[in-house]
């Protein structure tokens, strides 16, 4: 760490993201680069309708690279505008002018700070989402392949930390996976209408225009002609969409974009507490795949922590409220916000790079995943019958009338908490059930894995419908 | 106020939504109605395919009235589960069994609270959707008006409160148009996919299922069948949406729906904060609607307050983070958390009082409101021609050089402020300009109306889409 | 629910404070007592300075009876002016000038909406506080029984969900007295500083002052006197501190008391979570009280949900956001924000409501949580002698070298969970450890209770503290 | 920017801060060389314990320096165990080793990683915030002074952006003032009490005590003895406060903490959008300190953007969510989270560096301020007459009633917007008013300046208790 740079982050916060791709795709120098992109397609479009010279757009593509700018400088010269792109511009047109002085008349013409750092920052989120969705995709094949493994495999279903009633982990499994395929088609369909910001100053595109109005370029017929192509010019040479309107103060699409990725860690978040639910030391459904020297503690030589599955949720936890502000943001008055705008920049990065560490780190975990069958179901035995008590229950009712049904078996299930008594047993002699139950059905009333309902079908119907969101994907 | 409801609230904190329909809309009374509906709809779902008697369905529907139950009792009773579905069955079950005892054998049967309470919310999430995009229908119509009929009605620009070049009025009810017509096509999106819930105690159905596994109903050949046929038929009692899969603890439907009235109200409280840029004394260049009485102080009898904007304001304060709570509960552990779903039920319900009350609040706004295009013309003069500074100095640019040319404004404009000395008399006695500019010349380049830009075009723009929209809507 | 009150909430969405104290204590009516509360005690202020006739305050204070105004209307007139004092003033002059017109001219003489409304919303929050402080004194009561009773019960420590090392469940319980302490401590500096409101229109208290220009009072010499006085009476009559400023856009008070509301909310959730940890029927470590009805499930009758704190955590998972809307709404433009102040007040009932109904349900469950110490011992022996894999490694070091000795015992806890070979045997039988150890002392070595640290002295100090603090509260 | 630390941020994103001490101050780098603090801190509590030879505890603190470990690697690694310390541990204990390995024996001896981790973020926080209270003294001195210069200088009140009555500059700024004395009261009072965090695995302090177990340290007579002045020892130290109980999972201290900072940005927050609305082109009372460069448009030679507000506007924007984050995290399942912690400190870095940016922001502001007094009159004179209705209203009651005052203030307020007739000749001819007021009377009367309330009383009121606090806080 050069003693110049004393205020950089390396990451040591952020271990969801740090060491992950997307954590470099959202630094200040892929932010930067992402700003000077803006810039040079700027320059491209406006040469490819006639109204700059093509060696200038060539020139300024050139010497529009990060490494070209000094990025701290850059960073402390920021202030002076309450943003970048001011230096930046002063910047990159001195890198020009040393090649070609004339083509350094060409940087930035007829912009405006929010059109480079708004399309700078749309770059990167698509940058990044690109990497997201590729995690997020390796997410929804391993656990479309866990819900399809383990289809038929009983576990305990819980609720309010309390046994229930019998479930599947492949329908568990099946429930993440679900969550991953909303969150995954809803980040794709919001990349896909991500736009280039183009609209000067006031977002009339008077700068823009200004440069033609006196002489048209060939085959332009007028101002709103070359208004129109020039927005469409500019998204073509970023591959990004075209906007309606320019949107310097209509900012629903952050809001959306940062909403997105708070669903889609919140959908990883879900498996990650119910991995942690189930690697509970007592319950030991699950673990964390193994790597050396992975989940170890600074303590106790003999821990394993699910430290994946802790580091999603911490990323889960985050994003939230960080997008949040994204919305409220959207409060944006007049033509450009003193401030509403400006703090949009630092919580749109980190949710990036938070759903982009946690979707990695999802990836690892699920595609690891050590599944216990034979532990879950031992778990799915510990109270001895208990639950299958809504079964029994629903099976007595046409005998007791529900109300009463209800009633027995909860005296019973008291009973086998108080005094141990398995369930069969206080069934056998319930005199309420004299004549009881054939001996034989009884176990099968009993036996968990005959109450299973259409777990398997359910997963199913899960598994078909991430084959045709995965081709539809394609 | 009677002495025994010392509890309840009319609205009094909540002067955005209280006496618009939302409010009835989204009341504990309307919740406790969908939950009603959803066990009459259960009922029914199940008759049809053969597992519950007809009579006994019917007779659930007709006992299935918010005026049957005893709410404040209901609300106090749900401390004993910590949800308001075991009291409510209860209390049903006992109005049933007045009419017919046997038919209250049927309420329901097989099914858990989530999948009441959940569809219950859903049920009213869907009834109040239907008000606020009726709602912001009219928001969009009358900013399309707007739009139209002020397309070319020049005002300045103001970036960071500064005048900055001349825009449209028209291009900013453009904007305002825009950023409701996302929000209400997002909204519809969520509300056309807004599912049943329907999975029993842990998502696998067996509770429905083991009311028909000892005799199937006629024409169904499996358990899965009917588990199939249960799902859609109980979406179609209801008019909703068949989910994939239960969603008990795969909670993206509310974030996604919390996060798309949040939206909406951010581009509401857009066009409120705009609004009250716009309205200050000092500025004057909009008014809401006069109504007798509305906007009046307790303190000052002159004054005019833009209630409407306030209102509408207020709301979008709120809603990002109570958006946020929904997303955070989307860390749901187990087959049913014990709280992260107990926290949607409050915060979504304001969700949807805070959006709908904005939307009915921003609809008498942008269709009352009252623009003075003559002060607008005066504001824009204000500056005595720096707003087209940007302007003066592209023109100079060619001559001067781009650094020159910006040198020379600044110096230019510096003088305005200082000296109070005029740009257009500065620029003809600017040095660096001898021979200057024909005096007519000048004149049409000072003239703020002529720096437009693209702003008809713009506005032109985003009333194709508006129609489009409509027409799409439709 | 009788059908011209559609619009009410009965709590059927609040199961945490629905039928607690504090749900009446801020409901709507309270809200409006309180006002009414305000505006008496301002005319008896001025009253006592000689500005306002004694007989005019009395029928003013006797009139302002909440059961005098229709608060449905006034809740739904409230629009006209963005908040509800404009028609609070104009419904309690009328019932002022029915018994004495003369006094109807000294209602809300010189006054502001503000003043009254966040008088009166301060005064909600006084008496709702006074009801959290008392539960939250329960709660502390409980736990340092809790705390005591239990300062030598060994239990397992778990991180990051797995076993780690021993504790004690004492330490357990005054961790969380220890955070519940802090909380009260806090709110109840809070409480004792929260400020009338006294400014008039913006804030300089001139409208005040003109009621007595002409002839000032006797005994009063000025009036800045007149001022001083004035808000010392006003703080006086309704027993709330003495504020340095009016606050109208100075808003700290409520983002400082909101925030305090949070945090003893996560104090309490902290204390939830743990328990539904330990609730899990694989750990079994605790059950909330046992009352008949409660915690039952609609579906399963054998159930027994951990329902408190169900919805302790319920409430903690809410108030944070909600907090955060007071401390944005900080941002109050001008002398009276158009938004920012009226996105408060429903946020702030919302954090009163929610701490208030965690604070009574955590003191149910602290008072009534039963303690399984023998399945505490259990627990800490299910993975026979791990948890004390710290403590022997500790041991080996001088013998082996911290890294060597660290080595070894991951081998071994390694080996127990691949070939289920205890510590104790393993320990025996390592190389590394030729000559190893007398049997007495390894059996003493591996035993959990005799690696508890220094946990009951810890324990003793929370409760030192704590009796400090209980001292110092009264 | 070298090529190996593309991920690094050098705050481009972050205006506010970036090249302001702060920003250092929480970087990575200092994260970092705080938890190296914690750890040789630890030894040389322990060595002055006898439980480590001063020879290496010396050794320890010697190698315990940032630039002996390679920060990029080491937030790498963190990602193994989801926190730095593990990695941390072997690095340091390496560097020791290479000097003297017998030393790197007592590395991080008997602790854990949070111990070490919160310590660090303790240590880091103490920093910043007495960076952030420098510059929160720096703008409350400011304040004041401007309270005290501008006590008598009148302006307009604006109430929901409508000029509603007069008030003074002076009186604006002591409100500016309370806000920002209030927050560095409260964020001195949290920085006072920040504790060290000492626990060990499961907070028992085991760890720390098996080291002495065999043999205590001479003078030293039990464990328990052993444990509390290792405690005090260890706060000695690094000068922080002894906690009643290790806080691993009583996090209360953070979330206080980020509130505070929280509402630090609110009270600088509110300081900068007044100064926005008073910097409006149309009204113009207020400019930002002119500084060459400063406030530059990339596309606007004539603008001078008000860019220090519009930064801490941002700041206080951002805040709010990321402190609910810390409270939130209070939900601290078990003796350590598995994710709850982890979602802490990039947060908790946010709000440090937001806070400390806008301070030192808003100090530059304060002590910069351009007043412009001649305008503020003019303002205050813009509707002739409208600012002081209400006190007129009050002088016509004793004469009309007040019902009727207000309605004819009502009129001839309408009547002046409608037809621009100036209130004085309004009320010179108003037929109720016959024979209305000596026309001296009605000129005073009419005056604003004449109505500026207790204005200056309360300025002083403020300054009075600047000046207590001042002292005090010497």
């Amino acid at each position: 760490m050069s003693s110049h740079l004393p205020e950089t982050d390396a990451g040591l916060l952020s271990t969801v993201s740090a060491a992950t791709p997307v954590h470099a795709e959202v630094s200040d120098r892929a932010w930067l680069q992402a700003m000077l992109d803006a810039e040079s397609a700027l320059a491209r479009a406006q040469a490819a309708l006639g109204s700059v010279p093509a060696g200038a757009a060539a020139t300024i593509t050139a010497a529009a690279r990060a490494e070209n700018l000094d990025l701290v400088e850059l960073a402390h010269q920021a202030r002076e505008a309450a943003n970048p792109v001011v230096a930046l511009v002063r910047m990159l047109t001195g890198v020009v002018a040393e090649t070609d002085p004339g083509a350094a008349e060409y940087v930035h013409r007829g912009s405006t700070s929010q059109d480079i750092l708004d399309t700078g920052a749309v770059l990167v989120a698509s940058r990044a989402l690109r990497l997201v969705l590729a995690d997020l995709d390796r997410v929804a094949v391993a656990l479309a392949g866990l819900a399809e493994r383990y289809r038929d495999t009983p576990m305990v279903g819980r609720t309010l930390t309390q046994h229930a009633v019998p479930t599947t982990f492949g329908l568990k499994a099946a429930g993440w996976l679900q969550g991953v395929n909303d969150a995954r088609q809803r980040l794709r369909q919001v990349r896909g209408t991500l736009p280039v910001q183009i609209g000067g100053a006031a977002g009339t595109l008077a700068g823009y225009l200004e440069q033609v109005r006196g002489a048209l370029p060939d085959g332009i017929t007028s101002l709103d002609e070359y208004a129109t192509r020039l927005i469409a010019g500019y998204a073509a040479e970023l591959g990004l969409a075209e906007p309606v309107l320019p949107w310097h103060t209509t900012r629903g699409t952050f809001a959306e974009l940062a909403g997105a990725l708070a669903v889609a860690g919140g959908a990883l978040g879900k498996m990650a507490v119910d991995v942690q639910s189930m690697t509970r030391t007592e319950v030991a459904e699950v673990a964390e795949p193994a790597v050396a020297g992975r989940g170890a503690s600074s303590a106790m030589p003999q821990k394993r922590n699910p430290v994946l599955a802790t580091m999603v949720r911490s990323a889960a936890l985050q994003l939230p409220p960080l997008a949040g502000v994204l919305t409220s943001c959207m409060l944006n008055e007049d033509e450009r916000s003193g401030g509403a705008w400006h703090a949009e920049w630092q919580p749109l990065r980190e949710c990036l790079r938070l759903a982009g560490g946690a979707a990695h780190t999802a990836a690892e975990l699920a595609e690891g995943l050590t599944v216990d069958s034979e532990r879950m179901r031992r778990n799915l035995e510990l109270t001895e019958g208990a639950v299958v008590t809504e079964r029994v229950a629903a099976v007595l009712t046409p005998r007791l009338g529900r109300a009463e049904a209800r009633q027995v078996m909860t005296r019973l299930a008291g009973a086998q908490v108080a005094q141990g008594r398995p369930l069969a047993e206080s069934l056998a002699m319930a005199p309420e059930l004299a004549g009881g139950f054939p001996a034989g059905e009884l176990a099968g009333l009993l036996d968990p894995e005959g109450y299973l309902g259409a777990a398997g079908a359910l997963v199913d119907r899960a598994l078909r419908h991430h084959r045709r969101l995965t081709s539809g994907d394609g």
